[in-house]
């Protein structure tokens, strides 16, 4: 494995915990109103195109981090459903 | 291009244009006490991680959409810094 491609695993390992803290902010806080929902819908969305790519050309990094993006993104959404605006 | 190859630019441009409702909703309230620093600071981190991996590799694709994340992702730090939380 070459650096650019330690740089690229690196990148998508960060691009897959990205909503960690977001999701841990607001189960701690409760408080959502700040957080746009559309931006909640297009994440899970481009997951879902992202999950397809990722079975078509069998790429398991893909698969791996966007299935931990969606997770959390679902998370989001249904706590931006719930917790008060 | 193949179908595949189409669901993998349709999933870039949706990553893309991820945060534009996240700024544009910060921009509008002028307030993001939600928001999470942690995930504004891992967006940067890890587009940073991935414009070197798309130099790296010379893809397009890559370069473009996380120029578009990066400066999208400095906007909302801004906003985090300046705005009431």
């Amino acid at each position: 494995m070459n650096w650019i491609e330690l740089v690229g695993y690196a990148g998508s390992f960060l691009s897959a915990i990205t909503f960690i803290p977001q999701v841990y902010k607001a189960w701690q806080s409760k408080s959502v109103g700040d957080l746009s929902i559309w931006m909640i819908l297009i994440i899970i969305f481009s997951t879902l195109l992202w999950l397809v790519y990722g079975f078509g050309m069998g790429s398991g990094p893909v698969i791996l981090a966007n299935l931990v993006v969606l997770s959390l993104s679902l998370v989001l959404l249904y706590f931006k459903l719930t917790f008060k605006q």
